[in-house]
């Protein structure tokens, strides 16, 4: 029996801009917004609302800024039939820059957020819920933080308006037993609220903890196709529709769009479970020192960050 | 807290060699066995027990037979700190060719067998014992087998002298849940017996649904470094042993032994995640269909298989 309170969120663009920044062609995202639809997933996060003066268009796809024109362009002149979704990062984007629901294309924003800008994220999602969004605040890298003050973000998060909070695996550190224990207290903690999960793969279990949220209760998913995301990737969405019951999902136009659209960009970028991206998930670490070793060519680099891996896996 | 009870069995040149028909090297083998030995993992399975006479040698190498020359050249004359073990499948060993074990350098036999062979399984799995070897017996493609056959072998396997029996996914089919309801099982119907899990990667859940299995009691765990193995791979030992929690275990010669050993394997041979092993993985089918094609380059094999996929795709 599926739960017909789960809603399914793609990040493709997104968190795959990560790694390109954004540089994915009108093409790209079309198909990708056209095999969603047909899939039937609820929303389509198609990447970050950011302020034009944050970014240099010059090195920036159109998706790390979500123009209502660019959004134009993929949706064309047919009905939309998949919410569109972007996410606003604290500092790169001010009040003013974010148009009204009724000019947008957009459905919902979701504020993402490290514990101590909690009280900015929350005023920011107020804001989008003001001007007639959907909102979502999305806690990153809770595995670093200590009891206290996830305690505390929670209450204050709990007071807020802001009617889904996301449990973020930001550093793909956690095992199922953490999602368990994470998704008792963000359900004490956030009475009324909805809870989402959003997982990166670094230790290959983006999509076991993603059920294992499913279990706890968590209603909103996040995947990508074929896993494309930062450093190790995210939770592969063709898994994810796999093992949900909802008639409604169709797992078949995310092959096709697999085949035609990723495959080609995985032999231009590295995303996926590889050992650097491995290590820094079981030291709870941010992925960049790993990013930047599997960008380099350099011979001595490489070498550098080896031998940091070495020392590492000896604690671990 | 870590579980003494725990023994860790490496498949890598076993499982592996089930994609290049065990055409490793000796300095592949012996590089292998020494990071196993470096990282205390328990055990190494070299390779399948096999009469000379069920396959060719010109086709197939030496971990296809693991005769006891084999075996010495990868051992050398220093002590041996890892116990060896062998699979052996149901109708391509005769006893005769089993030697006794004060003749042989195994310590283990693992007869892996189909439901409907069980009684033959453990004609040999005794036979084994009698000569002085540790045996299992691994109980392959337990999620297509029906409920009233699964019942009827575990009360066979639970009257054997068999110590071990191991809950096989062989066609990575499986969710956490499958396997908390089979661990459960196996343990009802066989008491007195240590229970082992050995999982596919199918669905990305090789590691996962291992935990799963420790979480239940299992206590017979099976990886492959950087999870080489048949279609889509097995449990990455690096991660499990990232996970286990007994200081015994060094992750750090396995990663060594990964960058100088696997990597350039991950070029000549396709293992791992993959659209077709994950549709043979959500269908619960074996994987053939799928390496046939990962192993084609006529262009219309692969058109019809992944036309066969589509299809497979709207059912899921």
């Amino acid at each position: 029996m599926f739960r017909p309170e789960i809603k399914v969120v793609d990040c493709t663009v997104r968190d795959g801009g990560l790694m390109n920044k954004w540089q994915f062609d009108d093409d790209f995202v079309r198909h990708v917004y056209q095999a969603l639809c047909e899939a039937n997933v609820d929303y389509m996060e198609i990447g970050y609302l950011s302020s034009e003066q944050a970014f240099d268009r010059s090195h920036y796809g159109p998706w790390r800024f979500c123009a209502e024109e660019d959004l134009q362009r993929i949706i064309g002149k047919g009905e939309k039939k998949i919410k569109l979704s972007a996410m606003a990062d604290i500092g790169r984007i001010e009040y003013e820059d974010i148009p009204p629901k009724s000019e947008s294309s957009l459905d919902m924003v979701r504020v993402a957020c490290y514990v101590h800008q909690v009280d900015t994220a929350i005023a920011l999602a107020h804001h989008c819920l003001d001007k007639g969004y959907e909102a979502t605040i999305n806690l990153m890298a809770v595995s670093t933080v200590g009891l206290r003050d996830l305690n505390e973000a929670l209450d204050d998060l709990s007071k807020s308006r802001v009617p889904i909070i996301y449990l973020v695996d930001s550093f793909g550190a956690f095992y199922s037993e953490d999602i368990d224990m994470l998704a008792a207290k963000y359900q004490e903690r956030l009475p009324n609220k909805t809870i989402g999960i959003h997982c990166h793969n670094n230790q290959q279990l983006a999509f076991a903890n993603t059920i294992a949220g499913i279990i706890a209760g968590i209603n909103y998913l996040d995947g990508t196709l074929y896993g494309i995301g930062r450093g190790a990737g995210n939770c592969p969405l063709e898994l994810l529709l796999s093992f949900l019951k909802n008639p409604k999902f169709n797992v078949r136009p995310l092959v096709e769009c697999i085949e035609q659209e990723i495959f080609p960009w995985e032999k231009k970028i590295d995303w996926g479970y590889s050992i650097p991206y491995m290590v820094t998930g079981v030291l709870n670490q941010h992925p960049r020192s790993a990013m930047a070793v599997m960008e380099s060519d350099k011979k001595e680099e490489v070498t550098a960050f080896f031998d940091q891996v070495a020392c590492a896996a000896e604690t671990v």
